[in-house]
């Protein structure tokens, strides 16, 4: 169901380098890794967790074929012993993981791969990227979700979009997040997703006039019609709209709506509006696109904009005013000893861990607490709490994958708890922590 | 030799439905698109062209599979008849492009594609997302390369690129602008890139101490040790260093560098040099990482700081401050009669057409002009110019592809020509847009 027929040579050459030397040394012993985000950027209120379907689906096939370890023989840097060992890979291991779809912040613990230490360095890079950049843009759509109230909103970024995998991660993530489709054909056999679209600009040059080419698309899509007027002059093209309806009415074809690409968007919709709106097109709706994203949305429905949906393209798509997030994956544990480092604004808290995550009755956010993964803790004052990293993956076997419409049904019941960082550290980590400062 | 199992899929759903649109209604005369960047961001002197090979080798794997007919029957918006030829489609027609490693501006023709109508619509997506990725990180690296000298640059980007694919983008288009090499193993794989990398923060924290962890390291890579020293304390880890002299001698190491990831790098760099010096290892390089981009590599530099290499990673790998180029792919002509459209700020240059770029005695850039492709043109008067658009792809066949070692090469010849922006539009042109304007 994939789209990448890679096998195991996407890492940073340092997993390999590293794991020769565990090898050769037959440091074998079980390492606990901890994925978080170290900072939050400006405009993100929060994160919403995505990209754990397709880190697992890619996890499965990272192998290495013989062609890789012909490459790898090559570089002159691995010796036949560890390129054998290489040949028989697969991870083993164990994954915890706060499930897709919901809420995080910075500083949390929010995967923990456990297992032998060269299998856990090594699916490094691909753990990272994949979740990193469903993370980014799920949160990014939301935004765009939360603005846009209940109007409808679609991907339409795939051109844009760093790469072809990236855009499909893109209409991944944003169909998660709650938008109601996507452009992106190969997203829609992948996923299922609903897959949207009408004309570009060029179909309408292609016509020797704007309203031939309106009747002829509407001729052949007669009950999804959706017509792009801004090719030449936007108000002049809803004005040639209303003047198809009586052809409309003959081939007994519904406009489902218009779409305004480009100019000021607020102004042109309100004044397409009141052309098909005395034109008697009143169930035409208006679709926006061009440069939109959160910020844009909102401030296009403060102007009270008549509109009935929005195509969100690039800025969503690469997340344009934030394109990365400071995504770690470290080492906390080895051999159950508690790992950190001290470099300067990269600190790291040690050791296992948990996190929780607790409720008041109706069901609204109060705070998360990180833990020790062996602290035991006490919240039976508070009426509802959970441990949300939960195994997905155990001992090198998938546990369970969660459909789409699972975690975009998670993520409506996310926004009504009132999301606002308040995350604790609990007692064991703090003394830990200081032990460990104290000794260095 | 790619990556990406994909067959026809990757597109916008609108040019599926328009292209049953021109099925239908035999429209199946010559189109001509264009493809180019609308604006030009801030801190983008200009742009480097790059991505060619990635598409024109997708583009021949660009087909319906049957398992993608079932999934578009499955949407009830194509007949059968359109499904059949989609069946038999593969991309026929002329790609003309500027080469990769060359620099231009906003508002060239950098490729034109030309081909029955449907074929030219059906890869718009498909030539928007591959030439935009590797162009924007292609613009990107050679502002790090120009600002680093004759320092080396390493990709380091692979965590956090949006997805695989991109990853692989990146590491191509960095090493085509002049990086010497990637820390991913997969693009080392694919195109021969040099592949670096030595040791995590992680590899430092299994070992009981940093001495033990660098010892270790370096017996198993006497010839390319580069150690990481600001897991715990920079300074102190530099002093350990030294401390190792004696036994690097017995063992017969050569220590190539320390690597400096976080802190006051300047600063940092400076010390740890001075104690390397006074510690008689005058010969072991610095090399410094960790939110690098041309930016920070121009004020490190500015400082003075002593400096063998750097490891660049997020902010070149998704181009952080410019994540986008507005890159777009339009009709400007039809059956031979030149197409355009007036969207605000969207205007668009009608007519296929030709980018000549003329030079002067001492092979510095002149300016560029934009003609018509049919118009004749006399440069005669300058000692050197050329059409820089070349036909790639003939009717279905690919020319000619470049190596990156050619493609780096041109990069380089590129950066003695001082270019800055000055572009003329032909006479030809501007009377046809006025022509065509003066009829709407």
């Amino acid at each position: 169901m994939f789209f990448l027929n890679f096998a195991g040579l996407f890492l940073d050459l340092y997993e390999l380098t590293m794991a020769q030397v565990y090898y050769e040394r037959e440091l074998l012993g079980k390492a606990v890794f901890s994925l978080f985000i170290r900072n939050r950027p400006r405009r993100r209120p929060f994160f919403l967790f995505a990209g754990l379907e397709s880190f697992l689906t890619l996890l499965k096939r990272f192998k290495f074929e013989d062609s890789d370890l012909e490459y790898l023989e090559s570089l002159k840097l691995f010796k036949k012993e560890f390129l054998d060992y290489l040949k028989g890979f697969s991870f083993k291991g164990t994954i915890r993981s706060i499930p897709e779809g919901t809420i995080f912040f910075e500083g949390e613990p929010i995967c923990e791969v456990e297992g032998e230490l060269i299998s856990a360095q090594l699916i490094e890079t691909l753990i990272l990227n994949t979740l990193h950049i469903e993370t980014l843009i799920a949160t990014k759509a939301l935004l765009c979700v939360i603005e846009a109230k209940d109007k409808p909103l679609f991907d339409f970024s795939a051109r844009r979009t760093h790469g072809i995998s990236s855009s499909l991660h893109v209409a991944r993530a944003s169909y998660l997040a709650g938008f109601s489709g996507t452009s992106n054909v190969l997203a829609g056999k992948i996923w299922g997703i609903p897959v949207v679209g009408t004309m570009a600009h060029s179909f309408v040059e292609i016509f020797p006039t704007e309203e031939e080419a309106f009747k002829v698309f509407a001729k052949t899509y007669p009950e999804r019609t959706i017509l792009l007027i801004d090719t030449y002059d936007t108000l002049k093209a809803a004005q040639k709209v209303v003047g198809l309806k009586k052809f409309l009415e003959e081939e007994k074809i519904k406009l489902k709506g218009v779409r305004i690409d480009s100019g000021d968007l607020a102004q042109l919709a309100k004044k397409v509006r009141k052309i098909l709106d005395e034109g008697s097109l009143k169930e035409t709706q208006i679709f926006l696109s061009g440069s939109l994203d959160e910020v844009e949305i909102r401030k296009l429905l403060k102007k009270k904009t008549p509109v009935d949906g929005f195509g969100v393209g690039t800025r969503m798509g690469v997340s344009a005013d934030s394109p990365y997030f400071e995504m770690g994956y470290k080492l906390v544990e080895y051999e159950g000893k508690p790992c950190f480092k001290l470099s300067p604004k990269k600190e790291l808290l040690p050791g296992a861990k948990n996190l929780y995550r607790v409720w008041n009755e109706e069901n609204r956010f109060l705070f998360d607490l990180i833990t020790l993964r062996e602290e035991s803790i006490d919240l039976s004052s508070y009426p509802k709490s959970e441990n949300l990293l939960k195994s997905v993956y155990q001992d090198g076997k998938l546990l369970y994958l969660e459909t789409l419409e699972t975690i975009r049904a998670r993520v409506k019941e996310e926004l009504k708890r009132g999301y606002k960082k308040r995350v604790k550290i609990s007692k064991g980590i703090n003394r830990l922590f200081k032990q460990l400062k104290s000794k260095v």
